[in-house]
């Protein structure tokens, strides 16, 4: 199980605080705003004399709830094509291990979230990664390069979408390019719809279920965590209408017996949230994404593509390592007593030349908070060793 | 994945109770004794404004008390050493995980938890079972058995003490016997101990962290779920003092983000539990036993040995095949409209000849339910058409 270049630097961190430096977290996607009060209420509403398990496929009501849901953006599935999970951790394990067998392969294109792969190492299958380039503002690769690496282990593809890390939202065009893909070859398409919420060009989310002719081939992953800022229930669906995924998918749900009773609670409720607190969040997101994207663009040597959806954006800095430089932020740097830890983009590519000189932002920290980050960002490249802009000033000073 | 023969008995019992018949379920380990009500307080008490993730290893808070839980034990472990799980499932999941490759081989005395195959199986590793014999109660087959199956793929050892489905209690004699094995040949211990709370018979419940010189090979694997009747939690712990284990074991928690925040914080207040409340429980307990086993016994053809812990017992009946017997009971017999759901004993063995005449029953139900039941199973002996008791009494009539 490969270590990830985030969880290396946490302890730098916490390092940092403890000399009394603040650290402005930029390398998580855990959100800052509020869970919906109809989710707290129903927990502090519980009236159990005993918390029990729940059925292993979730609560049905539930589940009932959530097709309502899916209903309201175009996806036509029913109650029983539901499945409750652990998180969209346990959506994408289960997915792995119902759909691929050891040995098999699953073409992702990258950057790309970096627990895939580890899900996919518990399944015994592989990633073959594509790039999409940060100049084509991470569009699908040409699906030319997609068909390059089928071969009979090829079981499927799996995209994240919106995407995380770099907030890319897949045009009609893309997706119809990956359906006609996924039909010639019979593959399964994970898809991870999980940031469906937030989508701020206008341009439309389209869902792997919309996709006419693959609704067989289709495993949809779900999750409350960042819709409703309730990354701690630990609830996620896995959607299918696939009977036999669907009936190798329960075998690994009742082994584990069941989901979080109290998570699912309050994720029910969470589907009742006022329209106008769903709103708010989503200005808010829209919002810090302009201030940050704008931001970044302004920095010298900095560039960001326009991320569509998500929290995430992927950027490019004038360094030569960025796995050094945000090592560096947290260990060498401070402005002010302040300093920002941003994830390192060589977390998200397999391969092991990529993205070093990208890092991944997330704007989930309100807009004074990012305006600080950026000046941070600012200094610091200005001082950096491996800083292009610093070695730029200093062959200008020396003319 | 195989599919458990309890599981594919439930859509009878729900057959049943839509023809109005009343079903007791002695065939899970859903306990009904009530959660604490300082578990149900501290719901109530959530005062948070965001359901963050936690960090992945659990809350410092709740690992600490833990530690100071075990010690009241004599279990000698520290905060560093127990890593908080989504129920002892995962706990077992990932020491599987950490600790075997594919291919390697763990040897669990059986009737054994179901789903340790499954969870073997996710892992890719294979279970070799010894069979112990109803005529022993259950005791540890012998040492030379276990050493026979030895080969250069074992790692490891698992057992569960006290013993689901048998309630058998291991001696100091048999842990002993145990210790030097895995000394011998340098093994995993894998010790799923969730019912040390219930153990009946004043007989001391030996940890396997209370064995000296393998502590280095102990995997331990705990849960609320049982202790508290929090089932519906999804809160357990994996215990290990070896770096290597813990640091793979994090590996996979990191990967999955984190373990429910609301049932931590849930569990973590049950640490304080009344003692009153516990001993209510246990007391509970301790009278179901001795009603159900002296019951069962005194059934014509039943035989069950006196269980010294947990809350099942593995009972032998006089039928043919219990797989059979236990469909039956619930597709084509009622008692004064009420029958009964037990767990066929071949679901808790890997060999398929063996268990055949043996159930589970859970005492989870209260005295007056486990009367009913006990009837039940006395009338269902006389007309069942495998049964020996009916095939006795028909002989007597025609004599």
């Amino acid at each position: 199980m490969p270590d990830s270049p985030i969880r290396k630097l946490a302890p730098l961190a916490e390092q940092a605080r403890q000399k009394g430096i603040e650290v402005f977290h930029l390398n998580i996607g855990q959100p800052d705003l509020p869970t919906p009060p109809e989710a707290l209420e129903a927990i502090k509403n519980i009236d159990r004399k005993i918390l029990e398990y729940t059925p292993s496929e979730g609560i049905l009501s539930f589940r009932q709830k959530l097709a309502t849901y899916y209903h309201r953006f175009d996806i036509d599935v029913e109650t029983e094509d539901i499945i409750i999970t652990s998180g969209g951790s346990e959506a994408v394990t289960f997915a792995f291990m119902s759909c691929l067998d050891p040995g098999d392969e699953i073409i992702v294109p990258e950057p790309a979230y970096a627990n895939y792969e580890a899900f996919a190492i518990v399944a015994g299958a592989k990633i073959k990664a594509i790039a999409a380039d940060i100049e084509e503002g991470f569009s699908l690769p040409p699906i030319e390069e997609f068909e390059k690496l089928i071969s009979p282990k090829t079981k499927g593809i799996m995209i994240c979408n919106p995407n995380n890390p770099t907030g890319y939202l897949y045009t009609q065009q893309e997706m119809n390019a990956i359906r006609d893909l996924v039909k010639k070859y019979d593959l399964y398409l994970f898809s991870d719809e999980v940031y469906r919420e937030f989508c701020y060009t206008g341009a439309p989310y389209i869902s792997a279920f919309h996709l006419k002719g693959i609704e067989q081939n289709v495993v949809l992953v779900d999750s409350v965590s960042k819709r409703y800022s309730e990354c701690g229930l630990r609830i996620g669906a896995l959607i299918t209408k696939n009977k036999e995924v669907k009936r190798n998918v329960i075998k690994f749900c009742q082994a584990r017996l069941s989901p979080p009773l109290i998570g699912q609670i309050a994720a029910e409720a969470s589907l009742d949230a006022d329209p106008e607190y769903m709103l708010n969040n989503y200005n808010e997101y829209v919002n810090r994404r302009k201030f940050l994207i704008d931001g970044l663009n302004r920095i010298e040597g900095v560039y960001s593509p326009i991320p569509m959806g998500a929290f995430y954006t992927v950027a490019r800095l004038p360094v030569d390592n960025s796995d050094k430089f945000c090592e560096w932020l947290l260990s060498d740097f401070h402005y002010e007593s302040q300093t920002i830890f941003l994830a390192p983009a060589s977390g998200f590519y397999t391969g092991s030349d990529r993205g070093m000189n990208e890092v991944r932002i997330a704007y989930v920290l309100k807009k004074e908070d990012l305006a600080k980050s950026l000046k941070i960002l600012e200094e610091a490249l200005k001082v950096y060793p491996g800083s292009k802009v610093r070695q730029k000033m200093a062959s200008e000073e020396t003319k």
